[in-house]
């Protein structure tokens, strides 16, 4: 469907490119003209993404260097579509051959096959993780233009990994140099060395394990989100589900909600002379689908990578049924590569509703973008 | 924004209509010529969303007949945007008032302020349940295609009030009328009885309560969902978070994805001989965001209702701090009511990308459609 | 297709209903939160609109009232989708029997039964002028925003019918009232008397006659436009093509600028102390596809009507080749009804990049706005 | 806005580069699985394109050499995005350091400071006929696709330079060869050397010259199109107004239209004993926005260029007034190269509706895709 590879609707995204084929990218449409950005900014985001950097990742080792190939003169944007390139390089098609004729249980290659007719077998294609190179890349520019206008922070961590749960967070002060000082990217080092060991084990066992991804977003401006179908919550899950290997999305309370009467879940208001906070945030920064200014907080299920080399039975191309033992280099865990993502996805959700919320402004009332004037 | 209250790229509707205003409705456009469709088609699904039908649900009584202004001739759909309009009768103003000065917490009263100055304050407007009519009226047209070309069949039932559980459930068999023979829409006799206590309760307290929502859609054409943004587990993600007071969206293993290995979380994939099928579940239909022709089963996590009579702390418009009990008449548990909606917008989403297929069958391989082939 | 009964991306209205169905009607959704609207305001456009006037259009007689069903609040809009509708009254579907069998030759009859497989033949459907009740309803919030803004003015007049020119018309001064003065709404009074009798004409003979149609938009403020599929001058096409019986559009110079040198097409650049200005306006008011701040100008080509009482040879739906001569009640010359259905569509283009354009402000330079900021 | 560069809502090509950035390309979304494509498929029509090809059209001198970075395996499409890129190279930034300071009347320049704050004052930026490789290349895959499903056959020329027409033309036989003969572009010999020598002359003086320039598509489906806005024929207007220095559009008797009685200007239907034709064409293949199986021929006009080496009377960045003779290499009369662009918009047009038009197919009439079936 033509915009299926498109996200958000001024500020929006078209990424391209396969697994195996020459090069990934995205271009980055309907971005306001002025912002500064270079090669070096996009890259440092790049760099927290790439595979190949440690033991638990996959071996694939990729120098993900990026290219701008337009939309930005003298170091800033020009309010024209701006081009991502990057070229891969370590490829081994070689190592995917047997997949060509088996599909691998949990993974995408048969539906694939069903839906095309026929695949590039020669890895994931569209459904690899390469893909999300060109969201992190168009992710950095929504940042830089939310941190310039409001203040605005992302931050992803690894909240679990099989069984064990990160036990202590901190959503006012965590920061990327907290999360990326764990190999796992827990914040809390007793939880983040249990993890390590979970994935190691995995991975020795020629087996993957599942995580759970945390995401807290600061300083975001109040009012954002446009009801009905684009409501901030939707939207956020929509980004999320998007993201390879993603089975589940909550906010705030979440499917705890669920479980509780509405005294308890209810957020007090109150104004604090400035603006209108809550006392707890059940709520995860969204109400009726519009950011009510305080932190945006959701969790994210991500299941374990399909592509495993222990032997598992499966149907091949031909309607044989058999067995396969996937060779090939794979992340044990994909969440332990999922923050940066996320945090680029939640990053396009908001650039995009800011934008749309600018139409509102010329009649606007003296609480809107309090926060924004607030928090910078 | 322009098409914030619209949702689907060809099979798409749009609503409109607030909940104290003289009506709400729907245009769907871009629907098939040639599908039968009458008032009481359309009727018959949503009297099983309308407010007042027992002691579980609002007190507010009205009729909701539908009435369809375009689109339909000699009975058949004409290809051209049909409109659904229902007038509101029963609107009761003169409840509401308190709620003009004091912000309901846990409601998007203070959002819809913020974000646009000011608001229909008689009741929830956009925010309302009332707006989900038209996504039911829409979504019959959407059942009645998928039905016609692939035998798609959509059931929702409730799965838990508080804490109370559906302990028995069968996914090849629930119909609507098994979930529509409990008051709480709850199939298991036992557990629903236990909801209707929980719900009772809680009304009888001034005080509401959450609940979860389980969705399968059986009869699913392998081939549906459009990577990378628009795969099926993404749009239904968004299609849910989009109804009021939904906080969480799982798909097959969902969240207890996270807790498991590769080795058991992979769904073994066979070939019986028309098509491929696969022995497990754990995926819930859906791989790399395409239908695999296997159940989709979700669940979804609905927050207890903002509005309650207790007395809560909260702050009015002109920045006073203060508390409220509200006054007029709401749903204990919206999660009784959400099945026919969770059913319609799963109904949109599929019909949307049944059509978005249809690109690829020229070049479509054997495989393509398969189950729509079978199943029919 | 989905969405091709909308238009505009921000500022989008869908329309919906037929000729012969029991209404027609519009919803506008993206429109800011604030803009003072009444049904009177929508009415006294589309009484301009109307048919049963006068001698010179359509005997039908339609009160065309319309009625606002939502997204107006005490007065104002609320930032949710306006819906209006019309409810048709004098429909004597029974004058449009022989169109049941026998194909208007010109008429969309025989592509709406290729597309579809049948149609509502009792009219002219989706293709009848009842169809732009619904964008002139829209387009009276776009003035009126556009009007509060920027003092934006849209003028637009009958040119030509057959081979009467209109031959003395200023840009600058003309108004609705001078347009409204002449029953064929040609502000040359002598011209006008000769289109009248044109049209007279070819009534009593059973025949139509075509014309071309005028537009000015004063108060337009520079920077609008959209590189490069939705520049100003390319949605201006479409839009104008987007009426029934549009054959063609030109800007400023248009079809002369072919024949014309470069050194005598460019406009000269001036800076006249507070904004930049054109001497000469060949360029109508766009180049580069965004607008310049002087005037658009254009000009679109109108068919003769295709439904004519005079008998023409045409096939059969059952593939037998015979003649018709059409019944029932038809413009003679539709450009005569075009102008507050022209200058509609041209509101809503410009509504809708001006809030496009919104996303560059904080960056913008001096210059952004420039007339905006003059004008008002 | 977002989407800006983007065209076509089910195949959609998103286009980004400036002429004097690293590279300009496009991003192919939608295109179904399993079409034929090659980079040499794309070289053919980027090299009818190309600058530096003779002594009528600009000096710079770019190869033009096409990657497809994605999107294509084995020799066919996958139906997942393909990216083109073409970098530039022969630049010679330094030409135009004039430009910097002074608006170039005719020219977007001043129109793209005004609306972004600033701009890449090297070239044209985006406004660069440069930015027409993308169409070129993705308008390649729309050709293929469609003289694969219906034969259809897409053909533009140059009909006027100034003031000399071409006198002959066979619509119905023209092909590339012919046009591509003539280095006007202009298939009447005599015409042509005549056209040769106004460009000359306009060349010698530092001046440039308009001219009109014709489309015809042979072999088109009936059916195509989609009611109201999306009709044929809008599309086609919005996507050849969206060409650089297109000023106008008419299709079928266009602007001719506006002179004739309806008893002259409808076309007579027949049945052929296969399918519905017209004897004349006065349509121009499109009957209320949907075509009708005849021939699509439409006509536009171009202004000549803006850029010429005469000196100028305009304006300065800083607001003061003086006057400039460009530098630069710049193409005398820019319609003599619009050809393969209008016939790539209208391909684009064309695959587009061709698919839209898919939902209707399971209910379709005997009439539907009369044409396809017949010419293929």
């Amino acid at each position: 469907m033509g915009m299926s590879s498109t996200f958000g609707k001024i500020f929006s995204v078209t990424t391209w490119g396969e697994s195996h084929g020459p090069a990934v990218g995205a271009v980055l449409d309907g971005c306001p003209a002025g912002i500064p950005l270079s090669e070096a900014d996009v890259q440092a985001f790049l760099d927290r993404r790439r595979p190949g950097q440690g033991k638990l990742t996959t071996a694939r080792d990729e120098k993900d260097q990026v290219k701008i190939l337009s939309g930005v003169f003298e170091g800033k944007t020009t309010g024209t579509p701006i081009s991502f390139v990057v070229f891969n390089e370590d490829q081994r098609s070689g190592d995917y051959s047997d997949i060509e004729k088996w599909f691998r249980p949990g993974h995408a290659d048969l539906c694939y096959d069903i839906k095309y007719g026929f695949r590039d077998y020669r890895g994931g294609g569209r459904s690899s993780a390469r893909e999300t190179i060109g969201r992190v890349a168009a992710g950095v520019v929504a940042r830089k233009f939310l941190q310039q206008v409001a203040g605005t922070e992302f931050v992803s961590w690894v909240q679990s990994v099989g069984e064990v749960e990160c036990l202590s967070v901190d959503l006012d002060t965590l920061d990327h140099d907290m999360v990326e000082a764990s190999l796992v990217r827990c914040p809390d080092a007793a939880a983040s060395a249990k993890m390590e060991q979970e994935i190691l084990e995995a991975k020795k066992n020629g087996d993957s394990v599942g995580g759970t991804v945390g995401l807290v977003v600061r300083n975001v401006p109040a009012g954002l989100g446009e009801p009905v179908f684009d409501r901030l919550d939707a939207l956020l899950a929509q980004a999320m589900l998007s993201i390879p290997a993603c089975k589940g999305f909550e906010i705030g309370s979440g499917f705890k909600a669920a479980r509780m009467h509405g005294s308890e879940h209810n957020d007090e208001i109150f104004f604090d002379g400035k603006r209108y906070r809550t006392r707890t945030n059940n709520a995860g920064g969204s109400l009726g689908g519009i950011s009510n200014g305080e932190n945006i907080v959701c969790r994210m299920a991500f299941k374990p990578t399909a592509t495993i080399s222990q032997e598992q039975k499966t149907a091949g191309r031909g309607g044989e049924n058999g067995s396969l033992a996937a060779k090939g280099r794979h992340d044990p865990c994909v969440a332990v590569r999922a923050p940066v993502i996320v945090e680029s996805m939640a990053a396009l959700v908001l650039a995009d509703l800011f934008l749309q919320q600018k139409r509102n402004e010329m009649y606007g009332s003296p609480h809107s973008f309090q926060s924004f004037e607030d928090d910078v």
